[in-house]
């Protein structure tokens, strides 16, 4: 006997949606992190990411009026840039990931550090004004702090900082939000990765729920 | 002052996967599953997950097999796609996602069902033998499901399926694993997605810690 289920993709969002407002402490976010944070959690399939989240102040503004304002997406992980939705970018927005860029082992290699790293050295031509995203891999973020203490280095309109993982992770996050050089949004501790990244991105690009 | 922090991915990788079997608790595992549900948790950021992670018996051994044989990696989303990695494949083995065929709009409005469930329609051909990684959509494994009641339909080495979220997920992943028709893995209730997928298909893939 063939499996009944819920087989309207449109019904499904508004369920999931709903289910995650009834479910979820989200008292604290302002409408614009609210529906960041909603989608966050529903790639997260966690209700329990809504207290990991925090984001300094004004971010969701600034990263949703970059976008509409056409600025590219700099991602860290291909898992982020392919799982972006692009009937959602405002502006046609560039979707920019250079870590499978040829030259990036030997860098790592000249900087001593990951791939994941040295890509971001690659990221200078496209950072002002850029919406930052990172999902993968705490070096980037890391990277990305050092490369900002620069002051000549160019700033990205907003950072969306969420690598994932048990060495770096929490701290790299904590650094970012600890002194954000641009307005950022984290998830603390070791929860992260691409699809929560993703979500965030596909949230500040279009108000459709 | 530039932020100190590992910097070796290899480092980074022995201390993650240390922190990983010193926290959770993995003694219900076979080696061959352990490895899995290790990589699994590595990517979730959670040693919580393991309670959650089911094997049918022989799964993994299945699933090896069937990779190290060249099985083509039938995936439902192009995150679980383009996370694979490449190098760890034992047999140059086919990566494939239908999604974006531009057929699939129209045969999901044929048989009613979302595109991500419309798109294994087009996995018939590749599906004898396959290893299948669903990380997104409870609708596409519910229609696997209904696929192979059909027993004429070809039949798949293996079925990773950790679809995430709210509507579907965690029932689909239970009908699965109540009556796996070829040997399977699930993550229980709402957690999964596409970086756990792409975790378990990268440790089945090659035994490279």
């Amino acid at each position: 006997m063939p499996h009944q289920y819920e087989k309207d993709g449109a019904t499904i969002y508004v369920q999931s949606f709903a289910t995650i407002r009834r479910e979820a402490d989200l008292a604290r976010f302002t409408p614009e992190e609210e529906v960041v944070v909603v989608r966050m959690i529903h790639a997260a399939g966690m209700v329990e990411l809504a207290p990991h989240v925090v984001f300094s102040p004004g971010m969701a503004i600034a990263a949703r009026a970059a976008l509409e304002a056409g600025a590219p997406i700099l991602c860290d992980a291909k898992m982020v840039s392919e799982g972006i939705t692009r009937a959602r970018l405002p502006a046609k927005n560039a979707v920019i990931c250079t870590l499978q860029d040829p030259s990036v082992p030997a860098l790592a290699a000249e900087i001593g550090n990951t791939r994941s790293a040295a890509a971001l050295e690659l990221w200078r031509p496209h950072l002002a004004g850029a919406v930052v995203a990172i999902g993968n891999a705490p070096t980037a973020l890391f990277h990305l702090l050092n490369m900002l203490e620069d002051e000549t280095c160019p700033r990205p309109a907003a950072i969306i900082g969420c690598p994932v993982g048990f060495i770096g992770a929490a701290e790299s996050k904590e650094a970012l939000i600890a002194a954000p050089p641009v307005p950022s949004v984290i998830v603390r501790g070791r929860l992260g990765g691409s699809a929560i990244t993703v979500a965030a991105v596909n949230a500040l690009a279009s108000r459709k729920e």
